[in-house]
């Protein structure tokens, strides 16, 4: 089933070693521990060990971990013979991905003296734009081989560190959970990836394409983790107190109104009333994406379950109507509808960000707005106008992702990077060693099948 | 396989459209941010950001989450083809009771002006709500409509919350861990409906009420977060300190003690002296229960584990010999057997705290007395008055369950909501689209069979 | 298929509660709130709730008791008929252990007045005690029953105990993440076990030995858990404040840098370029042993990451080379590799914890010096020869796990314990009631295969 192109023995390991080494020297170069990590500095200064930023975020960190690794790569399991790589190519680009990122981000986030500083926030931020990654990886899941992914990660996690930079750093937007750094980003850097990696007998492999009944329960464990754990992602590197408090509970009751608007229209929508898994695993989680970057304003949980209501809606519509008019018209070939779990959602969240942003008070954030809009607080500018640069960041991103996303789409095209040919698409066993072709197995089966032949024919 | 009667395409989306307009509405009209998610609130006062109750909180917060959402619901998919249901279901009702229990809880538990306060305690609370409704989701398992699901949990949360106030406002009775409030509340309350729901024709369904050998793994999933996480939940809203401390300790060696019974049981009941899945994956988990109410009290770990082991005895005979009973004798039929695992363990959870409250002195408790039992270190009633008010809650809890079990269970019966026919319990496939049944999967089925079809005729 | 003497009936029970009751009495008698737990002790003193330990560990402590539950049990269900046993087992096992441990390491790490005082540290003491057992059952997975474990974790988490008492009091060592005390003892001790316990004939269960599909889903839940909250385990009873914190980032570069150097090695060595499962799901958490002794002190990044990237390398080395002539040079029948995944990177790690130890300077670590190396601090002792305990410490370990691993294999082959036979080995039939033998399945069994025989003949 494997032919010289798609076999991996030397490119894989190549690009592992060579990547892994790089990272290993541009590490001793340029990464120190930040003062909270490192010895001496933090025992230089006298404070409670509870002011160490490790005991406000480790938590959230460690569940945002959950919604890298488990989250993202059990809600891919859902194709029914992809586990192995959905899993396995999830863990291998964000272990990557992570790395890299760090160096990345440390470079434009302001260097100390010519090194990256790295700490427990370090590590949020650099899980966070793993998680732009993995969006992209879903677009094109079941299409790309390890090495495809790998180099897609190389330049994705650069551009998004780039335009992180441009709308937080340049800018001065809002953006802590995310809705257009992370999820516009990686949805519509995915979708463009996808568009020129377009296959036109993709329907060779068509008859893969799809779940079986213990691949959807696999795939629930993911959509459920990512559903728990959205308020932390979402509140994970606001500032402490009141805005961690706030940003959690904001995204737990957007959530929970997207669930109860996916599950009814999912009814309203599939066929014959039935409810349909695919909006169930990934619909009810576009109530996280649509409240990150609102979530740490002052947007009350009556505000968040509308923008959670809507999320849902418009999510189940794009995986009914909206994604085979993508596919057939737009050629956008979009494995795990990324476009509707993270594109739009992605796209709404921001614009309900840059509402809430202008429409901001000092009579509603008193001295609590010095976390949120700084630049509000201290008058530099304006609450209308503090929305103005929140819409300016989502034509920004919208802007990076589709043009990043087409050149590196070219690039993905090389044909030395082993992409699986259009009649083995979604299907494990071409890059990994599959159970059920192993002597001893195929023993068992024997057994097996003799036994159902003898029961068949007496 | 599916009738008009049963068909959720206008039933559940009016359902959950209505009952989410209703919940942002009143969300709007009545909910507040408390003074700790609120920017202006919390930056009027000078304190250190560790004061705000989210870093005491939260991280019990997503424990007891984990619980709701993985826990309850992978535990309910040891059913073969009740996966989807188990799991999907467990979602859907949950993500609507939290947010009616904010509601409920906050009107009993004071408002403020007219407004309902709410931070991660009320989420905590929210969520222990959410595990009662889920806790009756379980005696019905298989046999009812998720529309009749979501009217269980309108009643249920709005009656868990008045017994709530009852038992903690009115008779001042100490439950934070609920073994009454949550468990013996939600399992009466169940074991009631699902009486009153009575099939007498459910063996036409047999076949499908029993596991398989990999939805037993996954059902394995929920045992073991509960199990691990059930410290967290006894402890998640007790005073900060030494409570939470003592109270999560004594839940992690009940439940440890009981396990061994557990184990020790079912070998000696169980078929042949092996094993039984039943037992391991839920009267495990009785020492969690019966810790509950004695938790955060100075039960010490030796008094904890004799309870846990007790429960653990309990719970697997109930298995063994009481559940058969109740369902041809009480008619009960009680899917998941939450009488063994919540209806049993509770009751004796509150018979050990009322016990514990009992002998409670100032020499034990010291200053701490306060935290605990408030009432008894001010004087205003003996100990052995706070064990008797224990005991009276124990009284009004099984009541308020029964009685409003059986009211909510004619409710349910009007065919309205579209319950299976008995033919088609424990079946995924009258609610969801179930893959197999699809396109691409028939093209690939067919292949198999007839690679099959060859090989045996060959 | 279960015959006299591995019928557990009696066996277990008699074991289970014998266990129980003398841990309740120990308990009762030896066992006491720690002054953070107890009422009176705590509230006592004047500070802050914060001071409590609880809050420092308690989200470490829920992070290492998953990857004792769900990390370890579902690492090992990669077999396509043993998932009941691994995650049972594992289950039974560690909920005695963690108990036993308390007695044991509450014994050896000093009494108070005639007392063991417990907290939230003696409670992920014991659960990484727990841990080393779990290791031993892993080379014996499949080959014993779970009375044999029972016994085995008897006298394991006793010579654990001596062994880190050795170590940590009377040698000075440091092993926050138990390189030495936990992995290279459980791993060595459990090779020992399974070499005394070699069976000739094993190959008469080859063809259970090994995975199918969904199985190695399953054991990715594992692998990705334990992968996640290593950081956690590493950190969790280092010092606060900069040690918990660095202790975290190292180990989280280390398994990164694993990560991709397993995906390489898995590539270059497995059969036609393709990836191989076993490699994912063990080599890639050698990363995290192989941090567990230097993870607190000054590693750097850098150096954390050379370290992972050497485990990673060294451990897939080991599945492909080093296993096989094990098994058939030294007759070491190591089921789940752990010699490739605790053992070699165990005593990497401890290497480079001495080599860590032996350079650390006043310079590099400041006042912080006290906090993880407090001999070298107070001038007791020179870095050096501090370098020279930790050395010495792991020869310590192996001689402990060597021995204590012979002896207990030899009681282990007590025929009373009921071990399987060597023609059903990895089978869960053996010990549990598998679904598919019970009525209900025989029908629906009969049904389908009625409607394929008739589909073929068609």
């Amino acid at each position: 089933m494997t032919d010289a192109a798609t076999n991996m023995r030397l490119k894989l390991p190549i690009i592992c070693f060579i990547l892994q080494i790089i990272l290993i020297i541009l590490f001793g170069v340029l990464v120190q521990y930040d003062h909270e990590t490192d010895a001496r500095e933090w025992h230089n200064h006298t404070h409670s060990e509870y002011d160490n930023d490790f005991y406000y975020r480790y938590p959230s960190f460690q569940d945002v971990h959950v919604m890298i690794f488990i989250g993202f790569g059990f809600l891919m399991t859902f194709l029914q013979r992809y586990g192995f790589s959905s899993v396995g190519f999830n863990f291998l680009i964000a272990a990557f991905a992570l790395q890299w990122a760090t160096l990345m981000q440390g470079f434009f986030h302001g260097m100390h003296g010519g090194k990256i500083h790295i700490g427990v926030e370090s590590m949020i931020n650099a899980d966070f734009c793993t998680g732009s990654v993995l969006i992209s990886f879903g677009a094109v899941l079941g299409k790309t081989s390890p090495v495809q992914l790998l180099v897609m990660a190389i330049f994705e996690v650069t551009l998004f560190a780039v335009n992180e930079f441009i709308l937080l750093s340049a800018l001065g937007a809002k953006d802590a959970g995310g809705s257009m750094t992370i999820h516009t980003f990686g949805a519509y850097f995915g979708l463009m990836v996808t568009r020129v990696l377009y296959r036109p007998n993709l329907d060779k492999s068509k008859h893969r394409n799809c779940s079986v009944y213990h691949s959807d329960l696999f795939a629930m464990i993911g959509t459920i983790y990512l559903w728990m754990f959205w308020p932390s992602f979402n509140s994970a590197i606001t500032a402490h107190g009141d805005d961690q408090h706030r940003t959690a509970m904001n995204t737990y009751y957007s959530l929970a109104a997207c669930t109860l608007a996916t599950y009814g229209m999912s009814a309203l929508t599939a066929h014959d009333g039935k409810l349909d898994m695919v909006h169930i695993q990934n619909a009810a989680l576009a109530g996280g994406v649509a409240a990150g970057t609102a979530g740490e304003m002052m947007l009350t949980p009556f505000g968040s379950m509308i923008v959670g209501f809507l999320a849902g809606i418009i999510s189940v519509l794009g995986y009914k109507f909206l994604s085979p008019i993508l596919e057939e018209k737009l050629k956008i070939q979009d494995t795990c509808g990324v476009h509707n779990l993270h594109g739009m959602p992605g796209v709404l969240g921001a614009i309900v960000g840059a509402v809430t942003a202008a429409v901001a008070t000092k009579d509603v954030y008193g001295k609590g707005m010095e976390d949120v809009f700084p630049d509000v607080a201290s008058g530099e500018v304006e609450a209308s106008f503090q929305g103005v640069r929140q819409a300016i960041s989502l034509a920004v991103t919208l802007g990076m992702a589709l043009l990043g996303g087409l050149i590196v789409g070219f690039i993905l095209k090389l044909p030395v990077f082993g992409a699986p040919p259009d009649t083995i698409c979604f299907e494990d066993s071409i890059y990994w060693e599959v159970p059920g072709e192993e002597e001893c197995h195929e023993d068992q089966l024997t057994t097996v099948r003799t036994e159902e032949s003898e029961k068949l024919n007496s």
